[in-house]
């Protein structure tokens, strides 16, 4: 270990990300990916994009693709900050609003990246349990407070059961907290329709509400690392000017960005018959007595039913060639995490499951 | 000025990057991009890169790329992290190394995103001025120490002077400084090739070393935003695995940058072209009574000559439609920073500046 790390570094174990094997031939079913590819704006604007252009700097601000998706939100674009990735976004609102022995606050279980970046600060981590049906305990915002939490991170819908807390819910939370509330919305864009789920109004009446999209998982850009925030300029202006990397989006990015942002007929397609799939993969997974809660994303937390074990059947589909996620906690080592895949993909991962069910 | 951003935040001003006007025409000698295109052969991967790719994450530590940067360094994978331009490098070295409280070092002037991104950290700046020839005062590292310096950036090849300090003396500076010394060789592919400057063999006698590479300037990819550091695995570790963001670096970039590295002979030939440019241009300028130090860099800093006035120049040319780099400070108010540019742009700027000096 270097003397020279800062103290909290070299205690801190990194992030941990799923599997990502280089060949092709593996079902990938483990880390939230969009089956479908990108739109076929996307290969054209690639297509078209010259790298002569590579040779300056990329607009600083993203200001073409900040103002497209301040249009697509009905937003102004000092409302707007474009990211690389969400990742980005997560460490911008952790530098720019925690300090050093600071509080990030959030859930248990949730996305846990946010307790790295809080190590990464120096600051500490604050997490309540979730209730049985993965909502909110109705003293979250107490707690959080009490913490001293200067940061409240949510992932909306939630990440890994799938929940989606209401915009209703999202408001009265906001309001409760002293500290910022950042709303993850990776996974927003397969809430069901009929939910009427935006909480970008909330804007409105919030001056310490962030939101965070991504175009990794609705637009199939994963390997792309796009992604935003949005904001009350309050909020928004510090990270854009202060605490963002200079030039933070290359100048690819922010033009493929806004050609699959554009292309929301396409979009909003590859969304739909992900919702399909998700609710085929429930039923057929139900119908195998693998039990997964109401999911508004991408992806099934489905426990697995006795006498089989979710850490034995991971480990078998991965010799399958299959890979879903198993996460070694005491409240999800009994189940599974399948990201929703084509028709395809989910009749290879029945097929092998009912293979392993019946040896 | 919201009341959720911590103070530090709240005081310090962003990083002010040079004009990026949107327009084609004007000729932009003003933030150091390479005149010349990127090689052929990133064309080509552009080209070939298909966009389903982007559908998934890329490959988490840019193993292939990472691997290829080792060997052009002769160095292992384990010495390397590749990251989203120099500035992300920089922030990661503060990330890992600088506490809030601690002390980041440089010299005056020197590049102004250190300052800036040692406000971000809440972190103190100690800086020296350097000597009258650009060079590093003879108790640099004494004085950083005494202030103490957990990392000291130094810019070698030096902006925006273009001063080179030799192996030897960054060697005798990495054994005298107690904490990390950062050499940002943004500028280090323009160096002579006389002066045979490299200073990776460095790496085997220094554990608190490290160099930074960038993808913008050498190998024209500013827009890109692709750099990597170099260092010992003790330093190079804990950025890879713990404060870098995951999936950092776009499967595009990493496509493209492994492209670029792979055409030496393409790169080679344009830094070659940059040199004799420069020294064309430092002669031009010297016909016109405007001396510059001798530069190892892809610019010049050049005296503007009395009665001629350095800032009224700057925005006279800026009529004129043609950018270089004025500085409002005490040491470098009467001088200009100027790109070199390809033979075509470095008539057009010296046609104007005669103009301009006549009237």
């Amino acid at each position: 270990m270097s003397q020279y790390l800062r103290p909290n570094i070299a205690q801190m174990r990194g992030y941990s990300s799923g599997e990502q094997p280089s060949d092709e031939q593996t079902i990938k079913l483990n880390t939230n990916e969009n089956p479908y590819p990108p739109s076929p704006k996307v290969a054209e604007a690639l297509a078209n994009f010259s790298s002569e252009k590579l040779r300056i700097y990329p607009a600083p601000s993203a200001a073409p693709l900040r103002q497209a998706i301040a249009d697509h939100h009905n937003l102004d674009a000092d409302q707007v900050v474009v990211t690389h990735a969400g990742d980005e976004a997560l460490r911008l609102a952790v530098t720019t609003f925690v300090e050093p022995d600071g509080v990030v606050a959030s859930t248990e279980p949730t996305y846990s990246l946010y307790r790295v970046l809080a190590q990464i600060q120096d600051a500490k981590m604050h997490t309540q349990d979730l209730l049985a049906d993965w909502s909110l305990a109705g003293d979250f915002a107490d707690q959080a407070n009490s913490a001293g939490a200067q940061l409240t991170c949510v992932v909306n819908p939630h990440a890994p059961s799938g929940f989606l807390n209401s915009a209703t819910k999202i408001s009265q939370l906001a309001r409760a907290l002293d500290g910022v509330l950042l709303i993850d919305e990776a996974y927003a864009d397969f809430v069901h329709e009929e939910a009427n789920y935006n909480i970008s109004p909330l804007l409105e009446k919030h001056d310490n509400l962030l939101i965070l999209r991504t175009f990794s998982k609705g637009y199939s850009l994963a390997g792309l690392r796009l992604g935003y925030l949005l904001g009350p300029k309050s909020l928004i202006q510090p990270i854009a000017e202060k605490t963002r990397d200079s030039y933070n989006v290359d100048a690819i990015s922010q033009s493929i960005g806004k050609a699959a942002l554009e292309d929301q007929t396409y979009a909003r397609a590859t969304w739909q018959r992900v919702r399909e799939q998700r609710d085929a993969l429930a039923k057929a997974l139900a119908d195998r007595g693998f039990i997964s809660p109401p999911s508004a994303t991408n992806f099934l937390l489905a426990t697995v039913p006795a006498p089989l074990n979710a850490q034995q059947l991971y480990l078998q589909l991965k010799d399958e060639g299959i890979l879903v996620r198993y996460f070694d906690t005491p409240r999800l080592h009994d189940q599974l995490r399948i990201t929703v895949g084509t028709a395809e993909q989910q009749q290879r991962l029945l097929a092998a499951m009912d293979k392993l069910i019946t040896a």
